[in-house]
């Protein structure tokens, strides 16, 4: 456990941020960009960093925090904490947490599916309230070294409270999401899994199986000849496989049926590689689609 | 028709360029690039530019020729005729070439299927020398307002010369390639055509079908949602259905023998989305591919 740069005694009173100490546990991208964004925005709050020492060392480096802890010890007093982690190590550290966290608290996380994730939360205690979060925000590269406080400016950040409704705790998380520039969008988890399966876990597994299915046809010789299309349609094949395990053991239900409904349009279209105007068709449907997302999305 | 800029007078012997009087039918992005990079390098060439006349205007603000004309008459005397325009459109051009060219000419093409090229061009007359052609090289958006005399610069450019070799004809196009900062691949049309269905067919109907298949699963307010990573993967799903509709039908065989691999591969996938183990070997297999994609296609 390391102390660095301590900016701020416990206790003083800190006016508008929405939380004191704020314990984000995982320094990857995503967590590395929310620590930086939260002692950027509220310099007199007190950010606490876990993770292993190799990355504490780079988040260093990159003044992501001003405490930095290899275990879970220095967070025992944060008023919120941030789950940061692969969705499989989000639902075990909820079951840590209760002891690790002795006082009342706001907790939220940022994992990838929703329902697994609010099924572990549903067991934690009254004192510890828990809003699910999925900033759905990103970049060709992960870990710390890629983090930015604005990672999250313009983005879409779905919140995902318990059953009931999330009361004040959903609020002061809104308010952070706003404060990173971010647009809380609020849905129940079995839509959010639904939504994501189409909108993330579908594509990255076709770029995946793509890359997979084209390396194997042309070999190392022949992908020397691709152009720009194999490059960016593969981008999503570097992903690293201990995220996606989580997200396709998580979400199989989901992936699975949207899985096949892309089984049943392909083919389709291979029984008709040689009709110009069902093409034509698929080529339009799809060229509509992307004009409407290109809108949307912003990250074109 | 139109002459416009008529730099250098018919007949004018000009000493470095390989050919005299280049005739590029079709101005897209590639035509018009090609055109574009042909006056760049030799300026004393005359550049005769076909298209309808709607393309031409938009050509002659980018002065990517010459000469420019709505039909094949201005080109009886090229000793370059450079079909690029989509497959279906050079095979019927194939046709009219005997006619439109009455002379000694090298015709060249830059379809994206060759095995359909290479069988229309077996019916030329030996005076016209045909050598398939094949740059790899586009970009996000095409047409003439996209195109550059340096699309072509460290992108390989496959040739196909007819049975029994290409002779002068293919050592003169090598040149213009070189010239153009291209590396010529030369390889028979029917190993292009299986390449090129995983390389390039593939990913693009991968592409169009996911889109097509998100967008309904999805719908427009559920696209607002999505993050890079769909849209990196969709890129290509913007592509015009008049050039992929002829690609289709003259590779229908070898896209539909990379489709049924890639339709096996996602449904050992579908099968296996709780198996942690299956599904960090087919990352981790992809991943692999996909660096050394990054590192052959310098367009990352």
């Amino acid at each position: 456990m390391k102390r660095i740069l301590p900016v701020v005694a416990p206790g003083a009173p800190v006016s508008e941020a929405p939380f004191d100490r704020i314990g984000v546990v995982g320094l990857g991208l995503v967590g590395g960009s929310f620590a930086l964004a939260a002692r950027q925005r509220w310099p007199r709050s007190l950010v606490i960093g876990v993770d292993r020492n190799e990355v504490l060392e780079r988040a260093m480096v990159r003044h992501a925090m001003d405490v930095a802890a290899d275990d879970l010890g220095m967070i025992a007093e944060a008023d919120l904490v941030v789950l940061a982690v692969p969705v499989a190590d989000i639902v075990r550290l909820l079951g840590e947490l209760p002891d690790a966290v002795p006082g009342t608290a706001v907790v939220t996380d940022v994992g990838s599916t929703k329902r697994a994730v609010m099924e572990a939360a549903a067991a934690l205690p009254a004192r510890l309230s828990f809003v699910g979060g999925h900033p759905i925000a990103g970049g060709a590269r992960a870990g710390i070294d890629f983090a930015a406080p604005d990672l999250f400016a313009g983005r879409p950040w779905v919140l995902t409270p318990r059953a009931g409704g999330g009361g004040a705790a959903l609020e002061r998380v809104e308010a952070v999401v706003r404060a990173f520039g971010a647009e809380p969008v609020v849905m129940d988890a079995a839509r959010h899994d639904r939504l994501l399966a189409g909108l993330s876990h579908l594509p990255q597994l076709v770029a995946t199986t793509l890359m997979a299915v084209v390396g194997e046809a042309c070999g190392a010789d022949g992908l020397a000849l691709a152009g720009r299309g194999l490059a960016d349609t593969t981008r999503l094949a570097s992903s690293p496989a201990s995220v996606w395990a989580g997200i396709c053991a998580t979400n199989a239900d989901e992936i699975g049926a949207v899985l096949d409904r892309f089984a049943v349009r392909l083919r389709e279209l291979r029984a008709s590689l040689g009709d110009e105007e069902a093409v034509t068709r698929l080529f339009d449907e799809a060229a509509a689609w992307r004009a409407g997302l290109r809108a949307g999305a912003g990250s074109d």
